[in-house]
């Protein structure tokens, strides 16, 4: 009927959509096809049946294991899984000599006391920290030692056994990887750069994005905070990019592992290319990227500068972050195109905007603290002030804080005078008019916010660094700067 | 010869180290050895090889693969092993059949297709986000598939050999589960409260560690900082355990996946254990974290705020530090213990202490940014202003500051005053006097931190919050307070 056909139609093209979006996901998928069934051919035609026999559906398991989405990481498995044959094989050998020499008897114990070991010692080193990423070479070894020690004892000649697996092991393994790297192949390598440009655009992205609501926002409608907190903001896909950013590190340290297995291809034309600095520049754009977050803290934190104010200082705040994103984007695009072009007049613009809001501050901090004060000393400028008090709904925020804060608190003391009297060396003459001090502290997350913006501008310094390293590292092409 | 020999006793200890450090390391070890030790026995001991006969390897194989460091991922690998061996068994059946009533030419024709179709179908699927759990039963899948349907064709009927491969897949599945649950079973959801209990304890540390640094620091020796950033900052060990929580979603959300899987066992006592609710949990004390991320920022930053004024604010800071702090590990060990107690005494010291703070900033403020009309409005607090005038040693850290952020250009304009001209509107009358507004923009750097530590102790609310809705779901003990 019309409901089922509908929303099969709909699964479709979501299927549709996911291979699109990423060509190279049909592609593998129809590799692994091929590959299973290039090895299968072995069996079902006559002719090679004939000589390898049954122990070929080995090859078939290597490859249904062994075929692994990018190049690097199928030679990585294939050579854990290479290395972890031979190594059992020999070990077998070992074991089952050595148990063929005892009494007829013993042979069986020492053959238990052997698959013991063998399992013991290799789950305990694939625990080990520098040997993890070997997890599977040790399985490996396990279970063909395991098999091959097992399957000679009853049916004789163990190092018969284990040759017919290795051969056949290999045959899947050549297979596996001839495939993978003749029919369209797909680079750890490739993958890595563009995860690391796309690190770059997601910050950049979510600094714009962070910095346009944080000026548009009028304090009105905040949802709910543990509600955004769990659907993980839904109106701000680039602040949920960057996050993945942030938590990309495993990711990049994986392909980067991959890719050190590869050949020099494609754009990457030499040997020992320094896939290792994608990682180090990627961490420096995460350190970058927790600025961003706290950009974001401030964005929905429940102290909040009021609107008015944000909007005094709108000009220059969204001058600094349009420059600062600028130059991040343009660092992932000379990352992308493997340009190598000098940034100064970037980063002058950068810092001059950044010096910008910086003055900017300086001059507001007067207004925001004391205004009274201010008035005496710049009278020139007592319409500004006025305006920004009139501006200002008393101590809204305040409440609206106080409210928050407190909401989980029965009997909150609404002001503990004594405990500001403990500490009157500081404070000196005991309490602050009320309302004074609370305007400041609401302005003050103003100052946080642009002060996390110029800390995100002074580490775009290590970061153009970074970038000038991996380029020189890379051999990245230069240009003369436009 | 010595050198050898010492070399050998340090590796020793190292492992010796190792394994004393998680006991369970050497337990899973041991069980995995157990485990293929009582698999092999069923073809080393004559009697149960008779019945079985040589399809028993199979069970070795999927020991080998499947057992598992927690008794929650092993029942996870053993349900995606048992389903995908079930549909591989049920598929390979179907194509085998619709091969066998086709001509005989036709057969290995239809069965490469079928190959090759479920190659390619099991890959795109277990690309699919929803399904990348799964991951390994569609390998499962895949060469079982192959495995059954190419030696079915070559020895006959494929129902047979379907059903010997199940029945020892079965009993190897068999053996793995009961050794892992039977012989000191490790619980992915013992580990998972664990893991959760140690993040409060990192963060709770982070804190009090970088707030001890920042009012420590005297600015001086300032290691350079691309070095830091590579080492991962040596000398904070707990920022670096900090950083492994913020690492840790994909862990927290592993463990909760295997956990859904154990039955009800040791604390964790009725059915249905909200589980998902921990990685929720974990959730809100990364944004948490996120936040003393920042602050480690503001204490790494290039812009510092002066010693001397640090120290000024040092009590109050240290004081709410301090208090959340506690606050944090209280919430920690109440869900380590499983108690459920009201934290409202805490939150009050908390916000108390928070509030202190804010007092006294905002108090400072008038001293930090125009310290002439301070002293007109509040006479009486003169020495104070004085002294903090005369700590001050003028401009420095702007210096700092500038020769640092201005090391990469060479004409760096020393000031843009037409550029301050353009936006006359927000500044009025021109430019301020040099010193004060620098001395103010490095001051920014002490609000920054200051109100980034409110900031945090707000965010807290919404971890009691979290930690509270864990209590109630997970049934944790009430108690009263103290």
């Amino acid at each position: 009927n019309g409901g089922v056909w509908y929303s099969c139609k709909a699964w479709v093209r979501s299927v549709w959509e996911f291979g699109k979006e990423d060509p190279n996901r049909v592609i593998f998928s129809l590799k692994v096809g091929l590959a299973v069934l290039l090895v299968s051919l072995l069996i079902l035609v006559r002719a090679p049946y004939e000589i390898f026999g049954v122990n070929i559906i080995w090859s078939i398991l290597t490859v249904a294991i062994m075929f692994e989405y990018t190049v690097g990481s199928t030679f990585n498995k294939g050579f854990n899984r290479a290395l972890g044959s031979l190594l059992a094989g020999i070990l077998a050998v070992v074991a089952a000599q050595i148990a063929l020499c005892s009494n007829r008897v013993f042979e069986p114990i020492i053959i238990g006391i052997s698959i013991f070991l063998v399992g013991t010692v290799t789950s305990f080193m694939k625990l080990w920290p520098s040997l993890v990423p070997y997890e599977y070479g040790f399985r490996v070894i396990l279970f063909t030692f395991c098999l091959i020690i097992v399957s000679g004892y009853r049916m004789g000649n163990p190092i018969r056994t284990a040759m017919d697996r290795l051969y056949s092991i290999a045959i899947g393994g050549i297979v596996a990887v001839l495939v993978n790297v003749l029919v369209f192949p797909i680079w750890a390598g490739e993958q890595l750069h563009k995860e690391l440009v796309k690190g770059f655009d997601s910050v950049a992205d979510s600094l714009e994005e962070c910095v346009k609501k944080y000026l548009e926002d009028d304090g009105l409608d905040h949802p709910e905070f543990s509600k955004t907190v769990m659907d993980e903001f839904p109106d701000e896909p680039a602040y949920r990019r960057c996050r993945a950013t942030l938590n990309s590190s495993t990711k990049l340290d994986s392909l980067a592992q991959s890719a050190k297995w590869e050949p020099p291809h494609g754009r990457f034309k030499h040997f020992f290319y320094p896939w290792s600095e994608y990682v180090k520049v990627g961490a420096v754009l995460r350190y970058c990227a927790y600025e961003v977050m706290a950009l974001h803290g401030v964005l929905h934190s429940e102290i909040q500068a009021p609107h008015d104010m944000r909007v005094m200082f709108g000009a220059e705040i969204q001058e600094a972050a349009a420059q600062a994103a600028e130059l991040v984007r343009r660092l992932g695009k000379d990352i992308s195109d493997m340009n190598r072009t000098l940034k100064a007049s970037l980063l002058k613009r950068v810092y001059a905007s950044t010096e910008r809001l910086q003055a900017a501050i300086d001059m507001q901090s007067y207004l925001l603290t004391s205004s009274s004060s201010y008035n005496d000393k710049l009278p020139s400028s007592k319409l500004d002030s006025d305006t920004n008090l009139n501006l200002n709904p008393p101590s809204e925020t305040y409440h609206e804080m106080m409210r928050k804060t407190s909401r989980r608190l029965y009997s909150w003391p609404s002001r503990e005078v004594d405990a500001y009297e403990e500490d009157a060396g500081v404070t000196a003459s005991g309490v602050l008019p009320k309302m004074k001090a609370l305007e400041s502290t609401a302005s003050l997350s103003l100052a946080t916010f642009a002060s996390l913006l110029i800390e995100f501008v002074a580490r775009l310094d290590h970061l153009v660094d970074a970038v000038e390293e991996l380029s020189s590292m890379a051999k990245f092409k230069s240009e003369v700067e436009l």
